[in-house]
């Protein structure tokens, strides 16, 4: 461990995607599902396997151990001066109920395979480096999603994490407990010197556009309401069509005004409709109300609190002319984020130097480094998914990519660990 | 009992809406609901107590009673002639779970109140008059609707209607006999020389343009839809909006092109939504589908069969411009009904002799005659409820309007049954 200051091994070091690949299969055997995803949920027993294989596999690449109270797990690499804070990279090892082999993970294990490249390498950078693992960032088994990162940095209380409850009751405190994973490490964030994630898009662009890294500059932010049109009931027959107070009168004019707006902001304004409901929902009866589960993101905050104004104001007009009331209940608020203008340089000039297809672009879901970059520099990359599909058995990603990704992560870390 | 040829006695004879009004409160207590409804469903308890006091009534007024063997009760008034097919008149006494105290048992009442008043002014008619009580008009512990005029008209075999099960799993048939309404007389259709039933409208028009009578032509032809549209489960952050496939994109369309074919075919076209759902549901996902109940209806079949193909016609090209698959199961059709056209003349007569304010309009809803109509020869008369409101506790007519249907019964009856 004596060539950091060898810029020619430095610059042509390479993870081994082969050796990244391998991980990933056999990670995805904890908790694979017939379908070949993965269903490795919140502290079940396959969490604490897949755990203990992670942490099997960073203390034979040399690391030290951490485990904080909500669970999450760091794995260190010495530095050369290990007064400096450390460089952390990290993702999760939860999955959705019929998740895949690469949501999560591969940011877990691409952070392994640069520790044990440099260990190839016998490379030592000028700060530490660290692996973390985040507990509950899925939110499949234990609401909300981001838990264990959300704790760290400060968004939510330890003693809220560990009184949620699965759908059978069971506390995150007792089952974080009964996996052996309560830590006694402080929860709280402590000084990063950087903070990199990579993870495959989730999305559709890069695969469709043929590029092969996305260098993330933020994070969209997303405003969730329940929209409920509220009309009065009436029996489908006997009542003209002029004396009816329909709800369903005023959601043609709602959704495409909606949409449009989407389209006022493209190509990054995003509206989704993800459910609807009727009450009391009966064949032959005009409803009482219509409850409309309404999505919108924009990365930039200034626009996303705009799209808000406008979309108070076109369902205030919609309901007007058709004589409904409304609520709006605001659900959640994700506000925007902007990545660490050093972090997106230093994954710029990685994609650069390694001469990868690339883009510049935002990511559409939340992920650990949205809390993260609240505390420290932050930014991500992304790698391909195929037919963007994610949170799904059928979740698939090219060794190729998957190591392009780690090659960045990699040049990426090294970068702002070895900064004076 | 000798006066029927008296056309001085028959022309003046009023029913007394005093008693009327006395009849229908005591039988509103069976089964009543603390917010003045009522809730007596299909052979229970309650249903028994409600019979068996109708059954007394009507052997007071002297009456002969036959019960048939899917429950419908038969009270018969001797004409006459006793070898003419009966004129009568009936509806149901089975309510809606939080039911009121007029839907379906003001037409049997009614019925009862024209059999007392001809009692009181000693007039027999030429064809004997009978009553009947429908069992399970409602349909809302036995599925489907009208289950007892249905069987009697050869709508349904009379095993389907005994296999019918309530939501505790218990049959129709054991039902039934358990509360000793099994009766013995064949549930199948005989002569009759007309048919009458009167119902409050269960709407708002009479109420609304201030009219006593509403003096039914048909009934208005019913189809039942569920229109599925599919898209494609994605992301609501990561894909574009451009490269979706969003089922809820179709929607605004269909509902405004729907609602403009009810415009077109005003003022007796219906469309309704009465439910809608996503799947998965989930609130940060491009549904996979979304399932629309959709109801359209019309008096004049052959216009309903126009709206249908313009219904699918809609679906059709509003799905291929975004792009989306659907399908159209349909899940009723009950066709429009013409009524009788002499026994709405019945009904015109007496109206116009009795003064009333009226309109010509026909039935939005299903009612036992709809069935009747297809084996006699039928009409309705209808009466306004206060706000339109029906299927609600708070449901109520007043004395004066039930006493003018009830006057419209009996010389409409008394017309049909006096005819040589």
């Amino acid at each position: 461990m004596n060539n950091n200051t060898n810029t020619a091994v430095t610059r042509n070091i390479r993870v081994q995607g082969d050796r990244l690949w391998q991980s990933l299969m056999e990670m995805a055997q904890i908790g694979g599902t017939d379908k070949g995803g993965c269903n490795r949920q919140t502290f079940t027993d396959v969490d604490k396997q897949g755990r203990d294989l992670f942490i099997r596999w960073c203390l034979d690449a040399g690391c030290t151990m951490s485990i904080d109270t909500v669970g999450n797990i760091f794995a260190r690499r010495p530095g050369i001066d290990n007064s400096l804070p450390p460089v952390l990279t990290g993702s999760h090892l939860d999955t959705q109920p019929t998740g895949g082999k690469f949501d999560g993970v591969y940011g877990v294990l691409a952070g392994l395979e640069v520790i044990r490249s440099l260990n190839d390498a016998n490379l030592t950078t000028l700060a530490p480096l660290e692996i973390a693992v985040w507990t509950n960032e899925e939110g499949s088994r234990f609401s909300p999603a981001m838990l264990g990162s959300g704790v760290w940095c400060g968004e939510f209380d330890l003693d809220y994490a560990y009184s949620r409850q699965d759908k059978e009751g069971l506390s995150f405190f007792d089952e974080l407990q009964r996996i052996g994973y309560l830590g006694s490490e402080p929860a709280t964030h402590r000084p990063l010197k950087a903070a990199f994630e990579v993870h495959i898009e989730q999305g559709p662009i890069l695969e469709d556009e043929g590029l092969q890294i996305g260098v993330l500059t933020g994070v969209q932010g997303m405003h969730w309401y329940d929209l409920t049109l509220f009309g009065q009931p009436c029996h489908a027959g006997p009542t003209p069509m002029e004396m009816r107070k329909d709800p369903f009168m005023a959601l043609p004019d709602i959704l495409t005004r909606l949409y449009r707006l989407a389209d006022q902001y493209a190509p990054w304004g995003r509206v989704t409709f993800g459910d609807i409901s009727a009450n009391p929902g009966s064949r032959n009866t005009v409803p009482e109300s219509i409850t409309l589960a309404v999505d919108l993101r924009h990365p930039d905050q200034s626009v996303l609190d705009a799209m808000d104004q406008t979309f108070r104001s076109i369902v205030e007009s919609a309901t007007a002319e058709k004589q409904l009331d409304y609520k709006i209940d605001d659900e959640w608020r994700s506000p925007a984020v902007a990545f660490n203008t050093e972090c997106i340089e230093a994954v710029r000039g990685a994609v650069c130097a390694l001469g990868y297809s690339n883009k510049e672009m935002v990511s559409g879901a939340g992920h650990d480094s949205v809390y993260i970059s609240r505390v420290a520099p932050t930014s991500m990359i992304f790698i391909p998914c195929e037919g963007g599909l994610s949170h799904n058995e059928a979740e698939n990603a090219s060794t190729e990519d998957l190591e392009a990704g780690a090659n960045v992560l990699l040049h990426a870390m090294l970068k702002m660990a070895n900064q004076a």
